[in-house]
């Protein structure tokens, strides 16, 4: 139980691809097979499989099922897949699909299209369902008004529990998409002033008032509330879903734990992208090359400038490095390691940033908790690449020269690693895309500087 | 509502820090106190003032909290410092707080225990609530059986909706905890046979048997189902919990969606740690030194193995280099440009693998994706760092040699980067943990070798 086993993949059991049998299917048009081929696919399969399938494949094999089997389809790829088919897709086609889904899943669909892919699908949408798409639309996708469904199960506080039952018998069908867990008491106002759990209704005599039995006064969140305070708030309650009321305490939504927990997952996806050089959201291979390369290059290019800023030290030193050109072996060396030692802090600050456990203001407990782990790295890296150019060359200046700059370069890195994204943070930067950039420019700079000046201190006995 | 915000920390509205209040009440022993002022935290705040206290105070604060709160506490902490805390508890005030937990928050916190701190507190535990805990822990903490819980609604075939409704009223308050959406219907074997949704009681007459009105042979998993087919499965069915069963088709546990999202974004978490170097899971700061020390520098020091053999390669070339000194200020350029190009191709395809839209076996479709790429950001970086070169020195050669490294150099970067990640996850490695060091490790040493036999080649014109 103790090693999570995260490569659980199981080569051994998988089907032989059966993406041929799509093709066939395709060029076939046979509406029956391709429904009983997506029913058949392993979860997960899904996505993978219209990966590999051309642009054109992919809108033929959708034009073959029905609407909500599409949706369903639709709903289960990452959504940057699921935009680009959609955007591929005649608007009236992709109404109907959007007919299907839930609120949440649409808006955050419509984030993938243009401004006029998203109106001109939404105006051929079922005006009730487009009109609540465009309400939904207003909000920052990562609040809880982005969030929330609306598809929620509210009752004037004057009715009865027999109203309930009623409502809910007639309207089976539709309600059983819902996913309902609690039902929502309104005033006249469509304010919220109450909440009932599905099992209290089952326990009590039909003719009671819902307000003579509701909880009274629920928690709920106003629309604005960012994603980090929801996963809060789940984290320490144990409820499934919490109401989402606007600024006249009007009941507008539903925001449920199992879609905070997504946004969060796909946050921690994104940031880990970021962290590693990739801008503009999510990137898939199934993306075009432009798109792709360019976005790559964006933050290439803003590299590359850093990267000539701090080698430039380098140039400054010509004469030294010339005198002693064992040094340009251990350049890339001290730089690289301090980039690393950097990153491992810089990695453990975002982290903690996420799991709220630190803030902007507590650098001062970072500063010091990362002081000793500084010196600690520092000390035993240097010794280590300071003995190792020792016995290359046979001369102990040397290995002082190299293992002092990696010990004090180290030493730095850590404690700026550790830092550069509370600095960013606090001034609402982006932690996971600068920190990596920032810190390896000065890491490289001040890391070039120490072996160099050092060198040109103590040239006298390294020659 | 198309730009996440993310960084939505507010920082005007927060309150002064609270802690020394904190610090006051534990000094006073003031239990009262200590309970209205966990009370009246924001949420989130929690983790973030226990992480600032010394042990010492965190174990007398506990100490001051009722069972009930304490288990609240530690069940909003992150794991890892929730497990600190607790294994500094004696094992009878920690059996008492777990008794108040749900079975798979239990088996999470005593995954961060020795052996020995484990067993000491199941024996003290509840011997109902000890017998389940051990039978948890015995599967891998990310499969369905390490994820499931154990707290659900099981009914025999044969009973009826009056039984049901009896059973919830009489123990009302123990289900209160139980979040129930589904009553499972098992047969006289324990074997689970159907499942009904709590509305359909709503709706359906007293004395109708349960094996007259549930949805028959209901989706279940076996208790070995991995953590990705669970998000593949949660991804494309509307479901809130799926029944888990053992070999013999018994019913044991079930597994819920909100479960299987928090497991998925403490992966993510993991990840992002083992890509930038951190091994071993979580590190939080509130780790002794010596843990976190060692931790990164078991890493860093296959790092500076590594970087010292791609270094080599400069010593080999030291005349090359001794004549056109200026090959110097290039070969960190050249060597780190390849890393973040390679960097981002790696973190592509670990993103990839994590949506489950490649498999290992696609390696030629990712290769073919990614030539294209490499070539178009290879030519790019090429002409503008051999660019800046030839302005530098005026010499066409040099820059000649410096973009032709790096176009080539990216080029293989890209597709290195692309593959590696395919390679480990086919060996069943990590590849967030590994993929970088062997890219660098690679690209480094190509670069070096680039650069300097291409200088060597065009000497002549070089000096």
């Amino acid at each position: 139980m103790n090693e999570p086993a995260e490569t659980t993949e199981n080569l051994e059991v998988e089907q032989p691809d059966s993406w041929e049998q799509l093709e066939q299917i395709v060029a076939a048009k046979d509406s029956e097979a391709a429904r009983s081929y997506l029913k058949e696919l392993p979860p997960g399969e899904d996505a993978r499989i219209m990966a590999q399938l051309t642009e054109t494949e992919q809108q033929e094999f959708i034009a073959l099922l029905n609407d909500e089997d599409a949706a369903h389809l639709m709903e289960s790829l990452p959504e940057l897949q699921a935009g680009q088919l959609l955007s591929a897709l005649p608007p009236e086609k992709a109404a109907l699909i959007f007919d299907e889904m839930h609120s949440d899943e649409q808006v955050d669909l419509l984030d993938q299209l243009t401004e006029a892919q998203s109106e001109a699908i939404i105006e051929q949408m079922d005006p009730e369902e487009a009109e609540n798409v465009r309400f939904l639309a207003q909000y920052d996708s990562q609040s809880a008004g982005g969030l929330m469904i609306t598809e929620l199960l509210s009752f004037e506080e004057s009715q009865t529990v027999d109203d309930v039952v009623t409502e809910l018998r007639q309207n089976a069908e539709e309600y059983a998409t819902y996913n309902v867990q609690y039902i929502y008491v309104i005033n006249a106002e469509e304010q919220l002033v109450g909440v009932l759990r599905l099992r209290d209704l089952l326990m009590a005599p039909p003719g009671r008032r819902l307000n003579k039995m509701m909880i009274a006064n629920p928690t709920s969140v106003p629309d604005s509330t960012s994603l980090q305070d929801l996963q809060h708030f789940f984290d320490s309650h144990h409820l499934f879903g919490l109401p989402v009321i606007d600024a006249d305490q009007k009941l507008v939504g539903v925001v449920r734990r199992e879609d905070v927990e997504q946004a969060g997952e796909e946050q921690a996806g994104r940031t880990f992208l970021r962290f590693a050089g990739i801008m503009g959201g999510e990137e898939l291979r199934s993306l075009p090359l432009k798109i792709r390369s360019a976005r790559r290059l964006s933050w290439l290019s803003i590299n590359i400038v850093l990267n000539i800023v701090a080698a430039s030290i380098i140039a400054m030193y010509e004469e030294t490095l010339e005198t002693v050109i064992a040094l340009a072996v251990f350049l890339p060396i001290v730089s690289d390691m301090s980039g690393c030692s950097g990153n491992q802090s810089i990695a453990v600050s975002t982290r903690e940033l996420v799991l709220g456990v630190i803030r902007p203001r507590d650098w001062f407990h970072v500063f010091r908790k990362e002081l000793g782990l500084g010196l600690v790295n520092g000390i035993t890296l240097g010794i280590l690449l300071g003995g190792v150019a020792y016995l290359w060359k046979g001369n102990p200046y040397l290995g002082l020269v190299i293992g002092g700059a990696l010990g004090l370069n180290t030493l730095m890195a850590v404690c700026l690693g550790a830092l550069i994204p509370l600095i960013l943070k606090g001034f609402k930067l982006d932690p996971a895309l600068a920190s990596g950039p920032i810190l390896t420019t000065l890491t490289d700079m001040c890391g070039f500087f120490l072996v160099l000046s050092f060198a040109q201190a103590l040239l006298p006995w390294l020659t």
